[in-house]
């Protein structure tokens, strides 16, 4: 079968790779009917995950058509289509009981990262019960490719993670797909006003659209100086969505009393904290990996239509142009990219 | 009267002040009984406070008996024996409704900072309703200072900031008072075990009889390694109560995924917060100053016995030797001082 390999930094090639197999009784295998891209592909791609090795498959979002289970799976079977988590795991290890998943003793974020994952057309889904999402009949696929990674991600590390409730005061910096994603969700609470901040004036557009009250083009205004003289005193919640320095600032700037700093973003180096400010002002500051605990919740939202996750799906490719959609999705601002959906 | 009073950077003077009076129809005049120094108090004393102005009389903690109340005091009398708490707050704005009283819009921490404090013969003290704790007849007094600033600040800001939970795993960096306060009112919650961390080898014993399970003296051992190799992945919440870069990186490397770092101590400077790891771990760091919003539950802790804070206290002087007090609280482990009480 063909699968995107990773050939160390700088490399990625499709290529003819062994079918997987299963290894496990609670194994499933996943015939792959839509990927996506994200940006810690990216990441590995410029060789800043070291722990992913060259000749892995990349990719750790999908969804798929069960092609075969391992005896010890109970939940599934040959034809069922299914969300495919982005983490795998357990269900039983301490971290799993406190359902962070995403911390699993025996998974976590492994998938296209230290075992092959989704770029491929088919994919071995280890702890399948646990890791695989039923897809409701009559589904929108396409839509709920979101469900793997972008959008838990968002609902859990940036609104529940940061505690957004209603009446609440919102920064979003970084209007990506994982800034979108907390915008979309972040409406499900209610916030009384979401600024949303960005060097990309497309996609703040895009974000007012979505339903940001307040747009702020970092490269062309002050975006701390800007919110604390439109807010009282700051803002409830500030979501970090980059994963830099600058952008990590910005937040704890503008943090009122009380409020929580949500850091979404993945970083490489360390950030200064302002400690001799903050000690004082009662603020939160959260970390985190997806658990994906709330991806059930999600999908009724999606299913009920109270959130249209495929508004950010932009770009549509077959799998033989992966290489081209890498060049999309990294030059994702030019080319006005925000999702891409990627089909064997 | 007489009124310990700041005069700039490294100055301070027992001197005649005159008498405080009523301001405002919510304030109450207290007559003090016993009071202490806190290390913030040290703080402003070394410049580090540029809020706090010469001229300002010191101290935010003690007890003392109501000399009069305003006309608009509903819960107190003259004659009435109170906990003075370092926190004073009118109660009704919206900060105060969130019980985050220590950031109340027409109070906080102002007493010995931006109005005269509590190192006197008598003090005002504004929103008394709101400000002022009942002492129980029969009480040890002296016991109840501690009540005032550091059990609350211990408890709120370090113990449950940090969620100490049944079975956790704490490490508590810094045996000063704080630390200390800290250790004793985490053990309400049974973790299954307390690391101590201290330069000071004889707060460390201290430490250990009230009821750190290890302890460990960071000028002889690397307290990272030795907790990471003692413990499966490290700690669930590690309290910082020094307020140093250095001690707060202990913290920040020594939390297990999941795990809670809660910052007590009063920082100078930025600290490098080391997110290329953390982002990944699902931690939460938190930083506060007190609220008082568990002094009640404390002082029913304290007379029932659960508690004895009177353990804190370390050394006694009359108000006429409040220099010499300082001189020892400031060199706390040759004076091996822990709390010094203060009798007008």
């Amino acid at each position: 079968m063909k699968g995107l390999v990773y050939g160390g930094p700088g490399k990625i090639e499709l290529k003819e790779v062994p079918m997987p197999t299963l290894e496990k009784p609670t194994d499933a295998l996943v015939k792959i009917l839509k990927t996506t891209i994200c940006g810690t592909d990216l990441g590995i791609l410029h060789g800043k995950t070291p722990s992913c090795k060259p000749g892995t498959t990349l990719g750790h979002e999908g969804v798929g058509m069960i092609a075969e289970v391992g005896p010890g799976v109970r939940s599934f079977k040959k034809g069922d289509h299914v969300i495919i988590s982005c983490i795998t795991s357990d269900g039983t290890c301490e971290y799993c009981k406190k359902q962070m998943y995403g911390h699993c003793e025996d998974g976590g974020w492994i998938l296209g990262h230290l075992i092959n994952g989704t770029q491929a057309e088919y994919v071995r889904i280890p702890h399948a019960d646990n890791s695989l999402h039923h897809i409701p009949a009559g589904s929108d696929e396409e839509a709920l490719v979101m469900l793997s990674d972008i959008l838990p991600t968002g609902h859990e590390i940036g609104v529940l993670n940061g505690t957004v409730k209603p009446g609440d005061i919102v920064a979003i910096v970084g209007a990506g797909p994982i800034g979108m994603s907390v915008l979309l969700t972040a409406l499900f609470y209610s916030p009384a006003r979401i600024f949303m901040v960005d060097l990309d004036q497309n996609r703040l557009e895009v974000a007012k659209k979505f339903g940001a009250t307040d747009i702020i083009n970092s490269g062309k205004e002050d975006a701390v100086q800007k919110i604390l003289s439109e807010t009282k005193d700051g803002v409830d919640v500030a979501v970090e969505a980059v994963g830099f320095p600058g952008t990590f600032d910005i937040c704890q700037r503008i943090i009122r009393p009380g409020g929580h700093v949500a850091n979404v973003g993945v970083h490489g180096k360390p950030v200064d904290l302002q400690l001799q400010d903050l000690w004082i002002k009662n603020i939160t500051i959260t970390t985190g990996l997806v658990n994906t605990n709330t991806t059930p919740m999600l999908l009724k939202t999606v299913m009920s239509g109270r959130i249209d996750p495929k508004k950010l799906i932009t770009h549509h490719f077959k799998l033989d142009d992966v290489l081209h959609a890498y060049e999309v999705f990294g030059n994702a601002s030019q080319e006005k990219a925000m999702k891409v959906i990627i089909e064997p």
